[in-house]
């Protein structure tokens, strides 16, 4: 089993995404990019690491001619300034030039700060992404956003770049906590509600088999969710128009996700954000009360959370407004039209937003 | 008076470099890059400001919903991520989004630190550039480099990100110290040198004219310096290739300017560096030994420096190892093949380069 998506810019090729269910083809992969001769830096985190660095060291090394490691401690927490400069130290000391290489093998944090690296050090270098969390396969790994928070801002500083590569080894996911492989589900199911109801459709008749990890199951949905992605970002790579779409649910998420202090993991955020902008889309009769409930349903057998409790919703709300997806002072909210089909919205008002979240806030009672 | 240059990429013009001598076609630009309804922050310095900042935001408060101002320290030393760190930090407290603007009010180190944060706030929000020194005038507000220094290591940190529009106010070379303004005769000889022999011979006839700052010649010299900078850049966006040639002079004058902690200026590092390598490529038999006098004699003209004092051959010869230039470990060194005419050469040994920073060390005697 194996798969390959190619990632198109302006109509260019511009990367592949392969999925195996081992590291076995890495080799080629790095063959095909030219990394020999060249300096790599695999960046990680300590949990991560411990798993897989020294399975991929063992094939980087072949293709190189020197292989580093950079290991950060685990967590959203260290997805900062602090821990890009020790990256640039470690890079300068090292003497990584233009030429050379990251990898990053890790989730969304590692890949979102290695791909900062990547694209500020010495004005840009080459990364190749190794997604090992079901979020990052599915999300973070493609498209080419990548950042660091700032102060309690997520992402607030970063820059659109492309990897040269994106190897996902579906295997890793054996290796996650339950509650980090289901929160993927968060990002997962999106897609069937933004754009692809048959995906959806799919997923509800797959929940056992995908719980379960059944290696067919899961590598078709991983295909289906990167080949998702794909088609938006091909369509519009820096956020200009239709991929604000893939923000459903994140507006009041990423609100939830900041003020419960990153305790609860963004795709549980996400879930929680899209029965919030789900029921607001079903009180503007854009969707049934049916298609709410069985949005509810879904996101429940995933095993993900539909409620959150201990939040003002005042202060939820307040906090949206310092979303970076602002325009002008307007916020671009996402509702459905239909499961299968978002549409962007700068009308969505306040009040919408407060009975959305309290329709969220209550589910616990 | 007044010069329209129009930058493209691939093709697709992507912005105009204006050179006027005063700010009176400043708001008609605005009024065309659309930032009215949109906030605008002034990034400058307190030399630079207290001159020009009072005249730049009447214009342009006509043409935004809110101008704010942020002043730096001069110098290169505040050109690192800390001072990019309060830009961000006021950016978010004044609640900056995507539609809104920077404007860069000042020399280098204001351009490029300015468009460093355009390039990583938010993923990017667009920025203006109005060059107030020569240096910037002709070489750093062109071509879309961006970047700050990270510890001693000149821009080490940055990104690819053109501005909106660069508008050239030429009077505002007038408070420059007669030393800033002498030392940005480093950039604009060097294309007379790497691609432009009638423009080498125009600035020997003018320098009479030029060291009085004639409107008239002025204006001619920063719009053919622009005009050069354009043809490579709009060949060569990212440095592949051909770009490289801007650097004649700057392998070894980073050196020399890290090695003397920044107390030379940019360009007399460069003057230098391009005297040591014009050596070289005499000793090549590339140029002749009248040649070299000319280009010696006419930096001297300007009032350049063509030596240095104090620094010890093999420390400046180490230390271009840590040259951004650098590719899997070779340098690609800039020497001449007639006025007029660089090349690039990964050949050069350490030998060549002794030899050629002795020759300038030796000046002095």
């Amino acid at each position: 089993m194996s798969k390959i998506i190619n990632v198109k810019e302006n109509g260019n090729p511009i990367y592949d995404i392969r999925i195996e269910n081992d590291y076995k083809a890495l080799g080629s992969v790095l063959r095909e990019l030219g990394t020999s001769g060249h300096r790599v830096c695999i960046v990680s985190d300590t949990t991560i690491s411990a798993h897989y660095m020294n399975e991929v060291v063992e094939i980087v090394k072949d293709y190189s001619s020197l292989v580093e490691t950079f290991t950060l401690h685990p967590g959203e927490e260290y997805k900062n300034l602090n821990s890009v400069q020790s990256l640039y130290k470690y890079l300068i000391e090292s003497k990584f030039d233009r030429k050379d290489f990251l990898i990053a093998l890790g989730g969304g944090v590692v890949g979102d700060l290695t791909g900062y690296v990547a694209a500020t050090y010495l004005r840009g270098i080459s990364f190749i992404q190794l997604p090992t969390t079901l979020l990052s396969m599915v999300d973070s790994s493609i498209g080419g956003k990548t950042g660091v928070d700032f102060d309690a801002y997520k992402n607030m500083v970063g820059a659109f770049k492309q990897p040269k590569a994106v190897y996902i080894n579906t295997s890793t996911l054996k290796t996650l906590t339950p509650r980090l492989y289901h929160s993927g589900f968060g990002e997962v199911t999106k897609y069937g509600y933004i754009q692809d109801q048959p995906f959806d459709a799919w997923l509800r008749e797959n929940v056992e088999a995908l719980m379960n990890m059944e290696p067919e199951a899961l590598e078709y949905m991983i295909y289906k969710s990167c080949d998702n992605k794909r088609i938006v970002v091909e369509e519009d790579p820096t956020e200009k128009g239709i991929r604000a779409t893939l923000n459903f649910g994140h507006t009041l998420g990423h609100a939830i996700e900041k003020l419960m202090n990153f305790q609860l993991l963004h795709g549980e955020c996400v879930s929680i954000g899209m029965v919030a902008a789900a029921y607001m889309s079903y009180k503007r009769n854009m969707i049934s009360k049916d298609d709410l409930d069985t949005i509810t349903e879904t996101l429940k057998k995933f095993e993900l959370p539909v409620s959150v409790n201990g939040l003002n919703a005042d202060m939820v709300v307040e906090t949206t407004k310092n979303d970076k997806k602002m325009d002008a002072g307007k916020i671009k909210f996402i509702l459905l039209d239909g499961i299968g089909h978002a549409v962007i919205d700068d009308t969505v008002t306040q009040e919408e937003m407060l009975e959305g979240f309290s329709y969220v806030a209550e589910q616990l009672d």
